[in-house]
């Protein structure tokens, strides 16, 4: 936070929410936060740049704001890890910085509320090239630990919160992390991994397969289609079909987990939360992601998403 | 971590370093930290771009990735916090991401041995624009507690490791973040407030004489400027003199301390770093930054240096 003007340094002290949990916030070298006892600390960071992960020109920064820190409160749901703070730096372009500063600010304060995470600290600069937005978020585990990626087990069924697809008609931007909803669950269920769906549902559930060393078998008539697909799919005719953009188009940011299978189905009656959670598939011994279909034979599938980092 | 390539992710986990404090690195959601018990979670984050902080023509990407590190670690030392990990986003332009993304891992991980700092998480994109480094540096306290910028009382001596001015003819790649001898003071002696010299010596001591509500007066025939600063006066003779490019050209990363008086001529009969400490002038009750001559009095001098985030 050592390189931001003074006078900025104020105009953000005034607007933030106090945070038990951080003894010392924005304006010195560092930030401090307090751990629980005894928990371990979680840790994911996320970039966004125009061009890829937003439009500036066509959206309202609030909203650029909003989602640079929801894409990591996604993060610390998929660990099941209870928020605390987020570090956000930004590279603004200089023509009328200091209003998008502002503006990106209250969009992430925003949602930084609506959390209570608090906004710890920071790095802004001014350069000649576009909007860059790192946000670092920062967690802790609960008494169950960190819910990882890899330690599904052939048998678990596949769970997902809500829907897939057409997200880029607004709900990435306006998705809900499923923060509470990922406490609640790791709480009272036992889980035995989980992703968010950041880039393509076949893709991450792929990907969490991998990490656990089994396949995924993705029932596709099971998969609950986004309204938001089908519309996708009306306006462009000759492209992908709904079930396609629930496959393949990422940014859903819903979760999928892993639960052994008379856990799924007592998870699975009592539909503990708001959002309908169903049940989208099963872990298979044989490692790679396939469809099955309703008679449980498999046929491969073809991973498909946004790879950012396509190096 | 969640949209690198796996290839990436790969290459980079054959890469790493284990860490007893990183139950959980690269390739999941988020990574897990393991904090000592007791201890305080210290966060810094600072944000580099081509043009500023670097130029990527005239200079190979493993210094600007030691470089982006580093910083960070600069930061951590200012609060005599013990690092433990490191989070690494980048945006990279599209022609030569692969090789560029390799070549900036390997300064940030040849630096990251060094100073035995696990490398946990980190998000890879490719864009349009040119290359945005974001680094989050993860440390924690020691049994004394951080030390920050506003502890500083009036009285205290003002001390420096290093020399001042010129950085920019090689220092600010190749500077030592002053970590170890940070921790080995603030263990050693009552030190009241302390940041490092990211933007300028005279704009970094006005800051945390700011933040301890009293001034700061620096004797300027004290202040030990670095054979650097003299070879840029030299170079651009109708320029700064080399005390103005001491006070004024920052990136040193090197430590101002406020200390208690008799404190401070201990330590500074005892010099027990490798690295010179030198008092450079005392904390005053009166705010804002001053200037004392040989015999105590004070005039007014400018806070200078570089401004990344000017808005």
């Amino acid at each position: 936070m050592n390189v931001m003007e003074s006078e900025f340094i104020d105009w953000l002290r005034a607007r933030l929410t106090p945070h038990d949990q951080v003894p010392l916030g924005p304006g010195d070298d560092a930030a401090v936060l307090r751990i629980t006892q005894r928990r371990d600390v979680v840790v994911t960071t996320d970039l966004l740049t125009d061009g890829v992960d937003f439009l500036l020109e066509q959206c309202a920064p609030q909203r650029v704001g909003r989602k640079a820190i929801a894409v990591n409160l996604s993060d610390l749901a998929a660990m099941a890890a209870r928020p605390i703070a987020v570090f956000v730096s930004v590279a603004l372009p200089r023509p009328g910085a200091a209003q998008l500063s502002r503006d990106l600010l209250e969009g992430m304060l925003d949602i930084c509320d609506r959390y209570h995470v608090a906004l710890a600290g920071g790095d802004t600069n001014t350069w000649s090239g576009g909007l860059v937005i790192s946000v670092t978020a920062i967690g802790e585990t609960t008494p169950r630990g960190p819910l990882r990626r890899d330690g599904a087990r052939p048998g678990d069924l596949i769970l997902s919160t809500g829907s897939f697809g057409g997200s880029i008609l607004g709900k990435h931007f306006d998705f809900t992390p499923r923060v509470s909803e990922s406490l609640w669950l790791h709480d009272r269920y036992q889980l035995h991994a989980g992703i968010d769906v950041s880039d393509g549902l076949s893709l991450d559930a792929a990907r969490m397969a991998a990490e656990s060393r089994c396949g995924a078998a993705l029932a596709l008539c099971d998969i609950p289609i986004d309204a938001a697909a089908y519309e996708l799919a009306r306006q462009q005719p000759t492209g992908k079909s709904p079930l396609e953009h629930a496959l393949t188009d990422g940014e859903d940011f819903e979760l999928l987990l892993c639960v052994p299978p008379q856990e799924a189905q007592r998870l699975l009656a009592d539909q503990p939360l708001e959002v309908p959670i169903t049940c989208i598939g099963r872990m298979v011994a044989q490692q790679g992601l396939w469809q099955s279909d309703q008679g449980g034979n498999l046929r491969p599938l073809k991973p498909e998403g946004f790879q950012h980092g396509a190096l």
